[in-house]
């Protein structure tokens, strides 16, 4: 008998019978001998639903009331599927986030969890029932209010959950069969990974993958919690996500055991490259440059400083940053102009960043040149290049992005024989 | 400075602009230096929409998490009407049933309150906040489960919340005027009351009447509270219910203060009518019959047994019972026909039921006599007569009601002047 946590997102619970058929899959594991425990999200739009309705009464909702709204949305579906499990014949009992002692600071919308203390699940554990707890949401000792976790918050939850309890698995349903190679909507001839360790996943998921939230894998991570990232329509296994020293369970086996060079190639549309052009090539510019830029909120990923044309002692600065923080920074810029004494600012918002992830990369030599070749005989320009220990990434333009990445992916031998089925969804 | 409960219901807080319009109304509230505590309900058909879901995933809800389920309807709106306020620049909290200290029993579905400890409540008022608490919801201190009160639940929500507070006044918000000497949908010159007494309005609320719920008006009895029964979209004074040596605020006074014979005319569509025929006229075989009925689970209203015959040695028991419970007491009466030597059943949903409600009937003899004139002139047979200290009811047929309350209003001297101003809904 193990104890398996296992979180379904809102696609999974977007209707009555999306639920009856989640809580048929949750009556199987029990009925495999298993205890479970269940975090689930808000039923289909539920959330953007109500957050659109509080833009409706209030233009700036109070933090605090935003969250006592929003966590009604697991409240739903928590209950809906608790019910429906009972009525399979199975006992299920649902508990919201301070019932389950999902214990958070007071920052209400982006709350860290502090402790986890799941005693009424364990007592419900040991009466036998089927334990339902919403996901995203938590509570706060101090204020005695209701906090929520913010985005990917029920992943984070199923995680907590899973390392509070000593659960053997933390099971996360979506709508994708696990995570593959590449995006199957990019890359057709994407596989399915049996396994990747925590780490590779975590480059991926900062850097576009978009199947599992990087903060609950950091959490499995420092947890050591075993994740295994499965679809809510079939009963085929999907990727684990292993954390240092940790094995598979008893006879289940990754098919890539062998450290794979490059284990996946992401695909990020989501960001945008702000050019400073003419800055004076003198010390403490750059950071200049970053301070005004982080101070106004933007989160910059990538950097390239080209080399300083000796003749006019001028420098650009180029880096990238989300499409939706451009604009306070380019505002900023614009507004410290003459202090930092740059000449202009170029915006560009059609970039696209492609980056290869692998462990292997430690330790096998000219793992890039192959990702450089790949595109020179596409005839894809590479506009910006970063790295670190275990990814390189490359911006190129965003209308070439898909090929690159196909190429790419066939360059490291990653091609499948078929073509991966793809979901419409994808699986929040 | 006075401390005002306030009651909105489902129909007050349908949408964006209602919840906007009632948080004008307690600001305004706020503004005029009371402290104010609002109960809420779910907004408009939300709870109808939650119990079809939940008969969607499961036939019979498991009790448990049915209020799980309906308790998000008042997390929502108590949370959209707090950010309301909130960025009218006026300080408010929103609290659960459970955070604001309602503790009840544990049945589920029908939670009756056994103390009120709004300690939460009394703090955010001292911080000078308007306080908004989920209506129609409690908590169980044993189970530690949340639990829903049934129907009229918010009304009751307000009235222990202003017993518990020690309110100056406990305002009941719905989109009528207040309470009326009739249906004003039955009885187009009917009057709004400016005050009536409590066991009146106890006794035309257990008659048909629709604006206030039984239980929230006999919890405001027993403990003391002042309601007024007002408009959510007028700032005209209602009607006061007002408990035994209870007195009105200082500066509001009841037209009516000089106790009236006849208070008002009820009407009520929701019974259906029994008729065991046959049944021998030896002692106890009435009792075997309401044993029976008693155990299907039906609320007998009305009983009327005619004289025996005595040639036969037979008598006919008619009774009224709600009209949603008269198949399973037809069935269960079939069952034991042998047993209880009845002849037959007859079932009869065609009738309709008329109340003259007065405390001035206690010292006023022949009160009824009036009621039974007037419907002899409009020619309107009386199928059955029952009384209470207070109250006359008949039964008449169904297709006679507004016909019979609208002469019987008139033969009071209770029709007003000019036709009362009807509204669509029903304000609950």
């Amino acid at each position: 008998m193990a104890l398996i946590v296992q979180k379904y997102g809102g696609s999974s619970v977007a209707d009555a019978e999306s639920i009856k058929r989640v809580a048929k899959r949750i009556v199987d594991t029990r009925r495999a001998g298993h205890e479970v425990v269940v975090a689930v999200s808000a039923m289909g739009d539920t959330t953007d639903e109500l957050l659109e309705l509080a833009g409706q009464v209030a233009p700036m909702p109070a933090p605090r009331e935003l969250d006592m709204l929003l966590s009604s949305g697991e409240r739903i579906s928590m209950a809906l599927l608790a019910m429906a499990i009972h009525s399979m014949g199975f006992e299920a009992r649902s508990f919201t986030g301070s019932q389950a002692g999902m214990i958070t600071d007071a920052t209400h919308g982006a709350a860290r969890i502090v402790d986890v203390t799941p005693v009424r699940l364990r007592e419900a554990l040991d009466d036998g029932a089927i334990v339902i707890v919403a996901g995203f949401q938590g509570f706060n000792r101090d204020t005695r209010d209701i906090t929520t976790l913010g985005r990917g918050g029920s992943d984070t939850t199923a995680v907590a959950l899973a390392a509070a309890l000593r659960a053997d698995v933390c099971e996360i349903y979506s709508d994708v069969d696990g995570i593959f190679t590449a995006d199957p909507r990019v890359v057709p001839r994407a596989q399915k990974l049996s396994s990747i360790s925590s780490e590779e996943m975590l480059e991926l998921a900062a850097n576009g993958a978009k199947v599992l939230y990087i903060r609950a894998v950091e959490y499995a991570r420092r947890h050591g919690v075993l994740i295994h990232a499965r679809s809510t329509f079939s009963p085929d296994v999907g990727t684990w996500v292993v954390g240092p020293g940790q094995s598979l369970p008893e006879g289940e086996k990754g098919e890539n055991m062998e450290e794979p060079i490059v284990a996946g190639v992401a695909t990020d549309l989501s960001q945008a490259k702000i050019t400073v052009i003419g800055v004076p090539d003198v010390p403490g510019k750059a950071a200049d440059i970053f301070k005004i830029v982080a101070k106004s909120g933007a989160n910059v990923d990538m950097i390239v400083q080209n080399a300083s044309a000796a003749a006019t002692g001028l420098a650009d600065i180029s880096f990238t940053l989300p499409k939706s923080d451009a604009t306070a920074a380019l505002k900023a810029l614009a507004g410290e102009q003459s202090e930092v004494g740059f000449q202009s600012l170029v915006h560009d918002d059609q970039i696209g960043k492609l980056s290869i992830v692998g462990a292997g990369m430690r330790t096998h030599s000219g793992v890039a040149a192959t990702l450089f070749e790949a595109l020179s005989v596409a005839r894809i320009n590479i506009e910006m290049i970063s790295t670190s220990e275990i990814r390189t990434s490359v911006v190129v333009r965003g209308d070439n992005l898909g090929e690159a990445a196909r190429v790419v992916h066939s360059a490291y031998g990653l091609d499948g024989e078929t073509e991966a089925v793809v979901y419409a969804g994808t699986g929040r």
